[in-house]
């Protein structure tokens, strides 16, 4: 089922003619929203129509990142403050855009990224009580400033979404293992960046079918790379 | 030999007349500066005397913070640019003062830390390009602006300091792996702050023999007590 219609409007010479900037595509939601799922979609999608794409994620994304991601997300939850815990992901997305994201960016690939800075705005910022002034003047100062062109919220309720969730990284307990409250408030605040960022968030339903998400996701990206 | 002479000046008393604050000391130097000696040496004598004291060390000191400082002192040079270091070194910092060092200090200890923020300075600040300014904003926004109140320099010609090391930590080779022009702008760096910070600097010459040194050391930490 996962085979199906491809970007085909896409192509290589309409995607090379967006002046080799690439496109760079986030991935956020709860836990459970599906992000894995549309992720895989869409990947396999660009590789079907030979679009030079990089499928990356945060906190990891290159050797180094993928180090300070295990010291984030294993152990117990109140080893790291919301105040280190930012500045961790901060040092790890610098690594990330300077190492990947911008050189692949530059060579005019289309970069997926499952997690970038609003997860940082939501989890170490509005749930962990860290500004989001403080975040993005932390953001500007390292990380260039740089927000992804695109960015997809699969929007879930949280129980839904926590009982789909396959514990398959059971090590990777950082947030899953959180109360409930915790999930509604991660939610709450992802709907308010939708509308504080519009012109780059994309919020869809993420209990509808795969199918009809990655449908919506695809017609997104057409409507990019069309007001180009 | 080094069973020697205690700080048998400062007892208990006068140290706890300190109105509970405690006192926290860090050594600072470049590679085999002696460093680990003195440290070992300190707190014999205050073990010997009684006194409450703690010894930990940069990057490091709690539990995720040495995990940090996996990331950090492994592996390759180049994994981890001035700035992205500079902001996990913060991190740990800020977790190192929150878990231990400042619940020590409010306990009347004494705290002996190997390297702390002029490491940070010196290291990803001068050495790494990164401005002072930088480092000194968060320090204070994330490291509540805390410095030693002695910070012992042992300053020695890096030639002589390499030669002495022993390279009992192959995979910490973070640093100790530079070229020698890297460890003399290192001693300068140091030698500079030393200037920017002459009220908690003391500027030892760590070719002397150790129980000289560690005299000096000693006779430091009385005056500071008579100053209290």
């Amino acid at each position: 089922m996962e085979e199906i219609i491809l970007i085909n409007e896409v192509t290589s010479t309409s995607f090379n003619n967006k002046n080799s900037k690439g496109l760079f595509i986030s991935f956020e939601g709860g836990e459970g929203s599906g992000k894995s799922t549309q992720i895989r979609l869409l990947s396999n999608d660009l590789s079907k129509n030979n679009l030079p794409f990089v499928l990356t994620r945060e906190p990891g994304g290159t050797p180094v990142g993928e180090e300070i991601r295990k010291t984030l997300v294993s152990g117990k939850v109140e080893k790291l403050d919301s105040y280190s815990e930012l500045l961790c992901f901060v040092a790890a997305r610098r690594q990330h855009l300077k190492d990947l994201i911008i050189p692949s960016l530059n060579e005019g690939k289309i970069v997926i990224c499952d997690r970038f800075v609003d997860s940082t705005i939501v989890y170490q910022g509005y749930a962990g009580g860290v500004s989001l002034d403080k975040i993005k003047i932390l953001h500007e100062e390292y990380c260039f400033g740089i927000y992804p062109d695109l960015t997809i919220l699969l929007d879930i309720d949280p129980e839904k979404g926590l009982k789909r969730k396959t514990f398959s990284n059971l090590n990777e307990d950082r947030f899953e293992n959180q109360q409930i409250d915790f999930h509604y408030n991660i939610r709450k605040k992802y709907l308010e960046l939708t509308e504080i960022y519009k012109n780059r968030f994309i919020k869809i339903d993420g209990s509808l079918n795969k199918i009809e998400i990655f449908e919506i996701i695809k017609s997104q990206i057409m409507n990019f790379f069309k007001k180009i």
